[in-house]
């Protein structure tokens, strides 16, 4: 009988403990049994308010301490890494305390709820040379490693079309009840909330943005508070955008919404090219329909392929193929991927960067549509270098 | 045994034999034995060139004469309805030399090739007070005036989005060969030859466009003659649009292309409600996806309904549900509706103002997409308001 | 102007109106617009009691005359092709007297009521040498057309597996009334009324069956009648088999069920091979879902083809792929090798003797319910060889 | 600063590391976080041959020892359940010395390469009163929760009908090696090592299996060896049954194959009742497709359910419909229930009493297709009866 030695590991702190801080928990648990890790995350804090709370979290998904006072987290030298699930406007100022007290971040997305405070995390990351994440969990899909690759390589050839969506439901009946996600100044609305992640999507297949035309709708100006009384909407309940990619030749039409009735989790998108096509939905998201040109006489059609071993890290949890991964398995490869960035295996796949990018272009949409015409990113990017002065 | 009398019933001139003609051809035929008509159609002349192929055609599809002048057709006494199938620059003379000669005119779309054709087409027929009726054949779908009922009745609530869509794939090879459809005096490019039908289906279930911003790509912009030259495409490959619809509190997603690698008739459409959604895709024309809240808790999704006898027209071809209608019964149905229009039953679905409301949208397209803004249709009103004085 | 001339074509005799009557008159209307044929039909005499019905029928389907009497229609010498959609127990009357009377014979399926009727018409019919069509329309869908192209090719290697079904849902309440299908005398039951569609469409692609293992389930044995009172009921609701086929060294498995809530019409099957795999459904009957081992990996899944030009007869319709043939046109294009046949270009491709297989395959699915075991074709072939004594 | 303490929990010793093994581990790993526990598990010892593969496993799973030697886990007091992943003839011989040092069992299934091991060890622990459960994780799937309840609450009427397939490819190549699959001595074969879940699935669904007559095909007869000869192959490549539920009025229909080209995981059934209807693939584990009588006229037709908080277990894994759990959560859902019944909260939903009655069902398909008859479930209980004289 052999005894096995665990080395000391990376501390973990973890902020929030609701569906993401949960998710987060389960990945960091998870995720040394699905991945051979250079360093194995150990489970130390958790933090939530009230501290009771922290406590029955950090009971259930396995952590040493409990604490109602994110600072004390941060603080603490068994800490190496924050892992941030809060309220959204809560994300600059723990991501900064975090960064100056030398620590790496993981941040749910959005990652701020200003593009100033995005400006400032990014550059502050970057200068204290920590590593970052941000939860854009829909791109550690197994099989959208595997679109990436087919788009990257030029196995469907040059693209020339793109059509995203993100639509959900959830505030699609009138009467849904006023929260943070109908207030600008938490992130709110559906451009920011769910149009992130079909944004983050077209990103990491296509490159970088370019140029917007978009519009913002508020469908149901007011919506009830618990009381009765009724509060106005300051967010947007859908956007549709008309997107520019750099070097690409052609236009992308993406949209979000969140009054999309039937909808749970409509975060889809087809892409074309000169030899093939790509679609996708996230309703379905162990396959991926895939076109190539050059299929014999009447054997023409796009081709259902089932998630398996040969895509990206599907292999990981399941040596079959048609078996499936859930949703917080794309967590646990995102925890890996973060985990291998700490360890210095690879650079992070998402990091502030990225998001802030994403934050720009969001941004630029908002501009574009109160100003009812075309808004290129580089008007954007005044806003950005004047914090390099 | 009795010997049936017939009527002399309504003489057909039907001009072309190609893809559409043969499909008017066929509905002429046998739209008297699908549905009980007023009047039955005769078919007495059909005209191409040269006279051969319209002695052949005629033979095959059942008319009693053939020319290869269609002048002689136009001119006819026999001729009381003359059917439009040749390319689309012979439109407009066509048609207005029938509506001189007082016959009904039934002509392919696009109406014209010009906004100002289709203008003085229309006006022409208002003020001959014939009957018109233009080819957009998949607004005559039963599952789609069942769509359209579901709409209208506030079935799935106050509409609150749109995302549409009409993606074929004949010119996604760089190489496929310049024709007709690349020349914009033809009426060439994705957004006339089947932008039209998404921008058509989307008007019959909302109603008038009040505004748009589009842009137009050419993607391909040179493409090989058959001699093995190269020459210069006038037309766009791709649009995509942001559509206003008057009296809706939403903006529309809507997109045409060629290119889409893939996709041999995705004319589809997603429209939500505040109570419900429909999605709908040619590629499955006998099939509607219905969503309706309400349904009882861990029960929720879209219901996939197959067309049947309780759907338009449906039951006039099959009293079973599930037995699918083609292509060319839709063709029918248009031919149905014509018939009844002259037969003074019910005024045409889709004539020459109906028609002429689409070139208008895409002339604002165009506009736009030039422009680089927002483009109300009354800017484009300009254009017709002149007639009329 | 050249006036077209018309030869005399072939005198065709429809007995009964409904359904069926009506889908063979449209075949016949249509067949010579789609295809080029060598001999044209002519619509001659529609029978149908009471002959007001009849005299409708002629009329609006395009009959030059009309009779209550079948056998005027049958002896009339203006008639080359007797096409038979009466109720079951009449085909086998009507036959015998078209044969008697030297004419074609196109009889709905099934073709008689009884195997000893049936073998008795396939004798009658060799005898006389006419040429007969029973109407398996499903089997006349171009893409089934080159699903049998595949399967005889090899192109999916060796089969090594079946599994089909027919289900629909038209008796699956336990008060639907009783009807002429619930009655063993005039062929009723799931086995014969949709169960012989699958089977048809299983011999079409795999040979014939040499054995069964059959059970047949009355699960609701009575029904109501119009007028209140509860009739027993006689015959199978739900049949499950076991089947083999000459020279196949697998077990099929196959069921037929009117009682498949929901069900419009699940004509399914998928059938396997070493090197591939084929999936339909007639609830989708214009695709087809292709495997082919050799696909690159992570490349792997089934094709969904649209039918096309490629495909069979659909280019007799339309041009273009993706555009759907429709049920009627499956008779259509039963039609179109009816008239071949007659006119001596191919021979029947589902004529008595085809239908008399099917017959003799449910009368041991029968035996073998009834004996509950296997029960060999060759079993049955007793009866059929007393025939020749 | 709160500090966690932590109970000292039960004790886990897995054997075996393979896939199935891995899946186990990452189970009792992840299972604390996601559902609250009465007592949490706690790695203990991993074992496998050689021990370094053990050590190595233990290592990456989080165990505290390892070791080579599985008499000595099953020996350990620090141990209280036994996880058996081993190949399935060490099955009956590990479980059965865990029973007798009183460990509880979980066991994967085939629980027992013969019928008599199988009686003998379901009478061990009935005896010995410990806890067990066999890996039939696809039954544990929330949306499958949901379907069972949908059948036994009526809320699709009585049940008339069922259609069910376990498909795969895996040996579909007749030159796919030769494996412990193809050996009957290892309860290989497409029914015993596929066929088991369909028939688990139906059992559940459907309650106990009363007769039998199946056929099982062997199709190629021999497979290569690493070495280049060829070994006979001793089981199955297909099994095709037709199935009698005690007290239930059809015969079902089900079918095994590991041949079945294209199909990764092709786990599907069709249940049909008098007032609805549910459809199901393990291809798309997160929908069920569900028909009820009496929607309005012109909406019939199938709803397709995403799996959400209102469905079992799936709450735990996430708060909002949609998301989709993975196949490592149907096993984290059954460590759940196995360390519910260990707590003594809830009854295990498959012990071995369970998988005992799917080794009878898969004994009498042997004895008829041998036979070539139906096989009464009574017959097989004189082996079973004889044990408990």
């Amino acid at each position: 009988m052999q005894v096995i030695e665990r080395g000391r590991g990376i501390g973990i702190g973890l902020i929030g403990s609701g569906f993401m801080g949960r998710a987060h928990a389960l990945a960091f648990r998870n995720v040394g049994g699905v991945f051979p890790l250079a360093v194995q995350p150990r489970l130390e804090i958790l933090a939530d308010t009230p501290e009771q709370r922290a406590i029955e979290a950090a009971t259930s998904f396995g952590f040493a301490r409990a604490t109602g006072d994110w600072t004390e987290l941060v603080r603490d030298p068994a800490i190496d890494l924050v892992a941030i699930t809060t309220p959204n406007r809560l994300h600059a100022p723990i991501a900064l305390a975090a960064i100056e007290a030398g620590k790496h971040v993981y941040c749910e997305k959005p990652l701020a709820t200003t593009l100033a405070d995005a400006i400032a995390m990014e550059g502050a990351a970057k200068a204290a040379g920590i590593v970052t994440m941000v939860g854009f969990n829909y791109l550690k899909n197994p099989i959208i490693d595997t679109a990436r690759e087919i788009v990257r390589s030029g196995e469907i050839g040059e693209i020339t079309g793109f059509r995203g969506i993100h639509a959900e439901d959830f505030m699609a009946d009138p009467e849904a009840q006023f929260s943070w996600r109908c207030e600008p100044e938490q992130a709110g609305g559906a451009l920011a909330d769910i149009g992130s992640h079909i944004l983050s999507m077209a990103r990491s297949l296509l490159g970088e943005v370019e140029s917007v035309c978009g519009r913002l709708d508020t469908i149901h100006g007011e919506r009830p508070l618990p009381d009765g009384s009724r509060r106005a909407v300051g967010v947007d309940d859908q956007a549709n955008m008309l997107v520019r990619f750099a070097g690409r030749p052609f236009t992308a039409s993406i949209s979000a919404s969140w009054l999309a009735s039937g909808r749970d989790m409509q975060l889809a998108f087809e892409i074309s090219g000169t030899r093939g096509a790509l679609s996708f939905t996230q309703e379905r998201f162990n396959e991926l329909r895939f076109y190539k040109t050059g299929q014999p006489t009447g054997r023409k059609g796009f081709t259902t392929i089932n998630a398996g071993p040969a895509h990206g890290d599907y292999a990981a949890f399941c040596p079959a193929p048609g078996h499936q991964i859930g949703f917080n398995d794309l967590k646990t490869i995102e925890v890996r991927r973060l985990l291998d960035a700490v360890a210095g295996k690879a650079p992070s796949d998402a990091d502030f960067g990225d998001a802030l990018m994403i934050t720009r272009v969001m941004e630029a949409v908002r501009l574009s549509s109160q100003r009812q015409r075309w808004v290129a990113l580089s008007e954007i990017d005044g806003a950005l270098s004047s914090r390099s002065q």
